[in-house]
């Protein structure tokens, strides 16, 4: 028997009364909560399309996981701390086993980072899921990408490059297993949340990887109106790119997206405070260079010789 | 040339520093400033698609127009005050004389309203447009679907049927021109923002109408546990449906959809005070029947006798 929007909406997405917030689904718009004295909300959203995102053959819970994944990660990148969050959703026709699967995988991350559903549509159409995610932070405290400053030390967390790998194998008619560990890296990314709020403070500006950790370097950059240093040897490529050929791997690990880390400038006395965020929340932390006066991006091999960068992160329209 | 993601958002989108925001367009976030006391943030998402939505062929002047009035009537169906919005992008390819058009008729409305394109996401696709839109709100003032109760009157905004009447036609094969009186209202429905501010601590309960006065006033019933007379004679059918055969013109009086006027609920001694504030805005406001105690919806002619009603307001997968 065919499912209805309003009983698909019930069966699927409505979990009962809101808890954190005054009003969840079922009426015309949400109601947040006013938040604390001082907070922003950080507001973020991002559209996700079959054949474009992800695949139609994809599994529908890494699906559900990753499209909330990537907008915690915009979260993250604020310093901000997650909160609740709309998804609008086409559907080409309702298929129960694809919902079960991609709400799993949604809401196993939601509940990991106490976010709420409270609002949402959905629609018959090419499957695409649309998502926007709410989180607070004192507006003082926000990672904004305007915020770096010549000598600040630059990091990134994590390792960089696998997500990419498995895109690249993919793109030449190699597709990995899905429990390959690139391809978890690109199916299960995993928001750097904790570190994200552990920077309050501590970091100055920051983005997370999404187009690369060159082209996402740049729009820190360019925001703030100042140049980076980038030191190749200090980049913590992943594992899985060890054996390839050095330009494939730099171009992997630079300009390859996906990675879902968070890269940020800081100022060196607060290195310290830094490595010690790392080590207790398990996840290394690289300083890979520093920002500079002047405008742009240069890569130096471990003499400080100039490597020539080709690629700049990804552009959908480009 | 072709025109890159970044280019585009900064030649179309980006309208300088954020004017009431603490931070607009070019971060990971949007950071929204915190509401005045008390206040609760009303939020409401869309997704429209070309083909189900709007047609490919439509006006983008009107399709820009009518993906921000359909969020904006969510807040008014609040009473909420329209503050900022977020806008997902999928485009099948750069088309610059169409995203011209959209724009256009996106922050027309967006400017009318104070409402601020805060952020988005753009990237190649089916067109298809996800709207998220955020309003102020004091908690104790908003009108929720679950608010209404016994011996409430029923009062809908404008007039209902006309929009329909333009879908109608258009599945008949009999496509209404762009200036027509019910193409009208079809492409450039007139969010009710100022009704619903008006209503607050007014009416009780209040939806917009975009499935059908039926199905939209059912939504209202089962919330809020209560049913409704209808008086027919008393609903305002729109003067383009006079003429056509008495079920036709009720079917799409009470099931068509895409009014989007307001239906709402007030206690019997707000009636002076919903005349005055329908006649200082210029804006019809009729009594349409009542609330009661049960559960259903029961329609009625000018003597009282039963109407049978068929169609119940749209459903998308139905």
């Amino acid at each position: 028997m065919p499912v209805g929007e309003f009983e698909l909406i019930a069966r699927y997405f409505e979990r009962g009364p809101a808890r954190r917030e005054l009003l969840g689904i079922g009426d015309d718009c949400a109601l947040l909560a006013p938040g604390a004295r001082g907070d922003a909300l950080a507001v973020s959203t991002d559209l996700l399309l079959e054949g474009r995102h992800f695949f139609a053959d994809a599994d529908p819970v890494s699906v559900g996981h990753k499209a909330l994944a990537v907008n915690l990660s915009d979260l993250a990148a604020m310093g901000a701390r997650p909160r609740a969050f709309t998804l609008a959703l086409a559907l080409p026709a309702v298929d129960e086993a694809w919902l079960a699967g991609f709400c799993r995988g949604l809401f196993a991350l939601a509940d990991r980072h106490d976010c709420e559903l409270v609002g949402g549509d959905t629609t018959r159409g090419p499957l695409t899921a649309c998502i926007t995610v709410f989180g607070d932070v004192p507006a003082q405290a926000a990672l904004r990408r305007d915020a770096a400053q010549p000598d600040d030390d630059l990091w990134v967390s994590g390792t960089v490059g696998a997500a990419a790998l498995a895109v690249h194998d993919r793109s030449e008619g190699r597709e990995r297993a899905a429990d390959d560990p690139a391809r978890r890296r690109l199916d299960w990314p995993e928001p750097r949340v904790a570190l994200g709020l552990a920077l309050r403070h501590v970091a100055r500006a920051a983005i997370d990887l999404s187009d690369g950790l060159a082209g996402d370097l740049g729009h820190i950059l360019e925001r703030s109106r100042v140049a980076a240093q980038l030191d190749w040897e200090a980049v913590p490529v992943d594992a899985t790119l060890d054996g390839l050929p050095d330009a494939l791997r730099r171009r992997l690990a630079l300009s390859g997206g996906d990675d879902y880390e968070l890269l940020f400038s800081a100022a060196p006395e607060n290195r310290a405070a830094i490595e010690a965020a790392g080590q207790r929340l398990g996840l290394p932390l690289a300083r890979i260079g520093r920002i500079v006066a002047g405008a742009g991006l240069r890569l130096r091999d471990a003499r400080g010789r100039p490597i020539d960068l080709d690629g700049h992160g990804f552009d959908h329209f480009a």
